[in-house]
């Protein structure tokens, strides 16, 4: 750090993005991105719309919001655009948290939660996943923080079932609560149409995933009109074109497209179930997953070799080094044919070790 | 607000930016847009990369920082690539601004800096131009602020020289001076070069005005390694993922391009010299402008009727409600043809009101 930098960040961590190295091609597994490429439709949009970068995009967002509003069966004045669901996230720390309201979140979760809390100075709990690591609702009820939950959760894949967030923001009437659904459509259920019915519930989107645009950045958050007005807010105060033209226009056609999408999730869910029966068929723990990743344990080899073995191999997963996951692997959904290499490789090192 | 937002943010007023109608097609003098198209190669390289949309960004944008480096004159640790300017901005008062470490700028400037000052809780000081709405570099010799200066400055297009600048980084040793060149490229002196001389300096950029790139959202802030670092740890804490894959193309391809924004920027400032003198003739004092507007008052109709008269016939300037400048409207340089369109509309609106 520089001799400038604000005490209040010397002891900053920043998140640690998973990694992109650039020395190889790798069978990537470990970022979570979709291995099918945007729709022809998104293609064309974007095309078009590169011609008039020369312009301002509109800070509204005024038609990717009506193309959204419509996809999730609310008004355009329940939905927010962001420069990636990060951003809605981190804008929801700084609008709703301070020293006197503190958030909650699984103790195992996406990484990114205690971060936002550190830079935006607000407390935080982390309550332990149950056996099985499960997040258990009970827990959340009648609490006294703000709640974050990542349903299905990260990067565990176990999933929630709608009433049991309707339960959590129910007991919850006076603290926000934010559903974090990037990984819903492999199988969840998502509790967007809660928001109609509760003011306190804050559900946060992707196209990073299911509608292959991680490289575009754009997700949103989906709630009542007053938390999505004091989101807002915060945007128009940090960066109000944080949605670029071309984001903009690819989101709108994503939308459009939305079968393609959906026949693409249909087919890593299918992809998935294969995957998992073949990890546990090679004496794996795979835990129950409604993602576009697997969570696995091996019998015979630690995660942070078996992310190494399989690095050296020319496959990408990812390892945590949090002690009670830290042998475990993350493993991304890919093409059949992306899974077929990783298995083959996992039975090479398996045989190695085995002898 | 929901009885949720934060009571640190209950006053908080967000930045407006200009306006954006969605009517009509307007004759648009209000945001500082370039005229121009983006270069052929831009449009390639965007086409090109959006079929990987699917995968993430890199979020050291490597590609871009090699490219920026060696336009800037500088190594890539030196430079950050982010979503517009604005971003490089919040960061900046955010990663070195606190309750005991406040900013200072001119009085009349950029309307964001307020906004991150009060969003960010830093303490800010207002300095009061001098005369002819200059900036008087003496006033920032040795003071007990962090300093911003956009230079040229906005919305009056006035101009300090490098070593006037200088001066101001010199004096301040232990104070960051940032230096928001926006506009640079319409015929003022960069100070870039001196980030190698010192380790207070931090120069903001943007691709917004002269390389057509205000649609793409891409910005930089370049300064000492460490400075860079600061907002480095800032942009990881915040959104790694800031600049996608489309900007990072386009970024990269714009400046292979150079020569093309080079000879529009050209075109922009011998535009801007016919138009100033042309409103001189109508009857306007015009500030000396090294930017791609004119800061322009009547003798005969005031700032907002000018505005309103104007946007009646399809010209869209912009018009801001503090009082020292209220008489003023800020004119975007736009084509030949533009400025002859919005000229003949000043004619209209002066003879109106001579009758």
């Amino acid at each position: 750090m520089s001799r400038f930098l604000s005490q209040q960040f010397a002891s900053l961590t920043p998140y640690t993005p998973g990694e992109q190295p650039r020395d190889q091609q790798y069978v990537k597994l470990n970022t979570n991105e979709s291995p099918f490429p945007p729709s022809p439709g998104v293609l064309r949009a974007v095309a078009e719309e590169s011609a008039q970068l020369n312009l301002y995009c509109d800070p509204e967002c005024t038609l990717l919001r009506q193309a959204a509003a419509e996809l999730y069966g609310v008004e355009p004045k329940n939905v927010l655009p962001v420069n990636g669901s990060d951003e809605a996230l981190y804008f929801t720390f700084l609008a709703f948290g301070d020293k006197t309201h503190p958030f909650a979140y699984p103790e195992i979760s996406y990484g990114f939660y205690p971060v936002f809390a550190k830079l935006t100075h607000v407390p935080a709990r982390e309550i332990p996943l149950k056996c099985g690591f499960t997040v258990d609702y009970e827990d959340y009820l009648g609490i006294k923080e703000h709640i974050v939950i990542a349903n299905p959760n990260a990067p565990t894949g176990v999933c929630l079932s709608v009433s049991e967030i309707e339960q959590i923001v129910r007991a919850n009437p006076d603290r926000v609560v934010v559903i974090d659904e990037a990984y819903i459509d492999f199988g969840g259920e998502s509790c967007v149409p809660l928001v109609n019915k509760y003011d306190n519930l804050l559900v946060i989107q992707t196209f990073s995933k299911s509608r292959s645009l991680a490289g575009a950045r754009l997700g949103f958050a989906v709630g009542n009109e007053e938390l999505i007005r004091d989101l807002n807010t915060i945007k128009y105060s940090v960066n109000p074109y944080n949605v670029n033209r071309m984001t903009q226009a690819a989101g709108v056609a994503a939308i459009q497209d939305g079968a393609y999408y959906a026949a693409n999730a249909q087919t890593i869910i299918r992809t998935r179930e294969r995957a998992a029966k073949a990890l546990e068929q090679l004496g794996f723990t795979v835990l129950p997953s409604k993602a576009n990743f697997l969570f696995a344990v091996s019998g015979a080899v630690d995660g942070e070799t078996l992310y190494r073995e399989l690095k050296a191999r020319g496959v990408l997963v990812r390892h945590f080094t949090k002690p009670s996951i830290q042998n475990y692997c993350r493993i991304t959904i890919g093409t059949d044919e992306q899974m077929d290499i990783l298995l083959s490789r996992i039975q090479e090192i398996l045989r190695e070790k085995g002898s």
